[in-house]
């Protein structure tokens, strides 16, 4: 079988601040002939994730980081288009580490390690599986519930408008609290309160974001869902209760800015850990696979009822992928955010 | 009955950095008759710690700052003098919050609130009440508990040499963990290692020091009881394993700091309690005081077993209490710091 040419993204040097061309090198390669065991891959969506910055950053994170001229880290949902192995057959959808890719050529290890098949039929659609069913609506359901918001309580989330962050706030409204997101821009916030349900929404490219937050959480705060980091996780820390709980799921203000002296270049606040008794509980969704199945059951039954609601932002292309990634960073895009490499074959 | 005159410190201005005379005035002062329901207690010992400072600042702390032209604040042991309660004889030995003074005109509610009477015939010296039996002992043990370090897992200790420090370590070591403290000069060093059992104690004043933290902790670090804040924090927190716990006890580092800008001014390894999935639990002895009887229970059979060793360094004169606050940040004291102020009347 003829292959087709791959088209691909290699990480040439690490980044400072935002990824540039020569940074993430698209190029085009040949595919190899398959060994006995692999399958052939064609990328359909790839999730783009503040996380897809921290891997091409030299950062100690949670998986190592991506190592100079490899292909870069990514998960995307595919098709299986040639196959060497009886338990995949052409046709399936998977969902894993694709890379950013049009095709990954994937061996058993690969496959049996980081790639799930999807169900057939697929109950929602493909790209779902990245997003609300996939790892960024699990990690707001495992952030919730760390957080564990009463009634009456104040919840906080930064990137309110996000992937994570929309979701996270519905789910903390559907136990009782009182919601304040955090997102940038008057547009996004809108959305925020009118279409999502939150009770405000803080403008952090206002002016006088600070005073907003201080008058949307007049009783103080008692979880922070924190996506955020930098100066905003430090306002919020000056306005804990005693007993706050902060899941904490990301520190965006930090990914794209490698410059050591910079990193949390003062969180005078910090102290309010200790002098509120704050329980702080740093967390990662790929910690918690056993629990995939419950909780994409949950959300998927929200979603039914019409008691969730969701929004992703689709670009179509996969050459679009790195400026599409660097629009996380300056606020632009509004839900999950993913790449649209092509179409399934019927 | 004449009163004698009472000597005392009043807060006049928010020290800035160490606190000087002008800070913090000495004066005399007479003592007013008693009403019904007060009592006089006169100061035997008064505790020295970092939470002192503290107190002085206008931080947003457990408890509010201490107002201008108040007495200072302060934990002491005390014997009443004088009474106009039936509950409270002449002759009582008290723990309480005495204040910075030698004598206490205690009204019904600080009483009730803040006081506690020591038990007759006193089963240890009157100034272990306010150590290893008293706040510093339960908050060792407390934050132990957090902690909870496993057999074999890694426990790293700042201030190691000083009144908690020197009992949490201790307690992890008889929890089977490999015991790493840190403490300033090579003879708080040899005292951690050799009189108190730690496995290695880390010189913060030497040049090296975070190559002899990374050579005491060649598996990294399970569970970091934090005293310190500020560099030493950040250090740890990039030697953090997966699922660290960090039972959070002080920041000394920030507490003789009150320029707003060098608060945490760089802890670029916060982003670690995200990556490796961090347990941070900020904790206050007073939240606790249900507990007390039961810890100082277990404290007690440790000291008479002997399994427990403890220091305390004893400070003759109130006259001298502001200027050996000020050697608690620059690291002169071993162990409970706290000043004797008189001797009891038999």
């Amino acid at each position: 079988m003829a292959h087709p040419t791959n088209r691909l993204y290699r990480l040439r040097s690490r980044p400072r601040g935002k990824v540039r061309d020569s940074d993430l090198e698209w190029l085009e390669e040949p595919v190899a002939d398959l060994a006995e065991g692999q399958a052939l891959i064609r990328t359909l969506y790839l999730s783009l994730d503040p996380t897809s910055r921290v891997w091409m950053s030299s950062t100690r994170g949670y998986m190592p980081p991506v190592e100079l001229n490899a292909v870069m880290r990514g998960v995307g949902v595919g098709q299986v288009v040639e196959s060497r192995r009886d338990d995949l057959p052409a046709g399936s959808f998977v969902q894993g580490f694709t890379g950013w890719q049009e095709y990954c050529l994937a061996d058993a290890s690969d496959l049996e390690a980081s790639f799930t098949v999807l169900p057939d039929p697929l109950p929602a659609p493909l790209h779902t599986f990245l997003g609300v069913l996939g790892h960024t609506g699990i990690t707001a359901y495992l952030g919730v519930e760390i957080g564990d918001p009463e009634p009456g309580e104040t919840f906080v989330v930064s990137a309110a408008a996000g992937a994570v962050g929309s979701i996270a706030g519905q789910l903390a409204k559907q136990r009782g609290a009182q919601v304040v997101g955090i997102a940038g821009g008057a547009e996004k916030c809108r959305y925020v309160v009118d279409e999502l349900g939150f009770d405000a929404c803080v403008d952090r490219h206002a002016d006088d974001w600070r005073d907003q937050l201080d008058k949307a959480t007049p009783l103080g705060i008692d979880v922070d869902f924190e996506n955020a980091g930098g100066k905003i996780m430090d306002h919020i820390l000056g306005r804990l209760n005693v007993g706050a709980r902060i899941p904490l799921c990301g520190m965006v203000a930090d990914y794209n800015n490698d410059d050591e002296e910079a990193g949390h270049a003062g969180l005078p606040n910090l102290n309010q850990l200790l002098m509120q008794r704050v329980q702080l509980t740093g967390f990662i969704v790929s910690d918690h696979v056993d629990r995939f199945g419950e909780i994409i059951g949950k959300i998927a039954v929200a979603l039914e009822e019409g008691t969730l609601r969701y929004e992703e932002t689709v670009v179509e292309g996969l050459e679009n992928a790195r400026d599409t990634l660097n629009t996380i960073f300056s606020g632009g895009s509004r839900g999950k955010l993913v790449i649209k490499v092509g179409d399934p074959e019927s």
